[in-house]
């Protein structure tokens, strides 16, 4: 019998990229105004309204380009023109309907866990562009469920976990944030592996747990998953 | 025993007043561009960029939004001022702050079902807007569970009922959509209530059932869902 009833992923930047899809737009959205600013002070400013727009817009792509939108008119003075507003309403669009770029190992290693446990994402973001996502993926027959959440935080994960009837410490969170994918889990007794991914949003930082609790782990990338969990359901930990 | 094992309701229009809000935006918008159109011309135009955009964006407030700016930029060729747009973003902030206005039978009925059945919840839209306002509403306590989904597809009925173990066939859909909380439901076997609300969106018109199937029923308004639960419960269809 396993130690785990339950394993679940992080989606974005955890099995597909994500965060580059933001990179690049806000690339572009510091090129529309860089007659005006220079471009750090434009990402510094975009991600101020972010933080502040969160209460309303929440996470995601849409509320990204309404934050995009607000920051331009407030760097500019009203002064950003009507095709440049179009350029960042066509940037959300496009990253929208981008093609999922599945990370290096996430097919085979998803693949070959599913045989053995049962996997669900849980992720945060838009609904449907999490559903879309997860659709174009070619995933989703490995996962049991999907549970899109607004905030990943311990009260949300024990939503999950009763309506699931999967007691903490055996349940187990594999992801790339530690504010969202490991501490929430940890605080609820479950255990969580921690991914660091190259890019990963300022807002998601936290410091890792030091010195590392039970039920900490942490990997260089996916590839090395099957061995943690061979370690962890032969006792070790 | 009761006949049903799941009994839900849609939340917007159904529960809690929603289009009025749509409604008050988009005369704001109107007014806004009236010195460029006339408001039906608005109006028309807007519906068809916010069907366009329903690929991309979906359902909600955001998705409104970033219609509203963009059918704003097509409709004045680019002139549309920065203050203008200001006010749709501002506009949009408003609609997901408003207090949540109960409709008038809503509280007390949905709190006596509660203790005779199972309730829950299903509505589509926003996942963080949904969740807020069902905060604001004060009758989460009443509902197992609340269920966004970016659809509302018999698919999508489909697997919630599955993962509740709950047979289509005692299972009740309340809401005031047709094309949402009607139809899906009677063709998966299920039964549902139809109480139409004054303010339709045209996306979620369609046809009511004729004859009408089994399964089917319309109310004027959700005082009158306990006598036909009671007619249900004892045999009457």
């Amino acid at each position: 019998m396993s130690r785990f009833d339950l394993i679940a992923f992080d989606a974005d930047d955890t099995l597909w990229e994500n965060e580059h899809l933001f990179l690049e737009a806000q690339a572009k959205f510091k090129a529309l105004l860089s007659r005006f600013h220079p471009p750090e002070w434009v990402a510094a400013r975009l991600y101020e309204t972010e933080m502040r727009n969160m209460q309303h817009f929440g996470y995601g792509i849409k509320a990204f380009a309404l934050s995009m939108i607000e920051t331009a008119l407030d760097l500019t003075e009203d002064r950003i023109s009507g095709a440049d507003l179009r350029a960042i309403i066509d940037a959300a669009k496009a990253m929208l309907a981008a093609d999922v770029r599945l990370l290096e190992h996430a097919r085979p290693i998803v693949a070959s866990l599913s045989s053995r446990y049962d996997l669900m994402v849980i992720t945060k973001g838009d609904l449907r562009d999490q559903h879309a996502k997860m659709g174009r993926s070619g995933l989703s027959t490995h996962f049991g469920h999907v549970e899109v959440v607004s905030e990943k935080t311990p009260a949300a994960y024990e939503a999950i976990l009763r309506r699931n009837r999967v007691a903490p410490e055996r349940f187990l969170m594999v992801g790339n944030s530690l504010r969202s994918d490991v501490l929430p889990v940890l605080a609820l007794g479950g255990m969580a592996v921690y991914v660091p991914h190259p890019l990963t949003w300022a807002h998601e930082a936290a410091d890792a747990p030091d010195p590392a609790p039970r039920g900490y782990f942490e990997i260089t990338d996916l590839a090395a998953l099957p061995a943690l969990l061979d370690r962890l359901e032969t006792g070790g930990d």
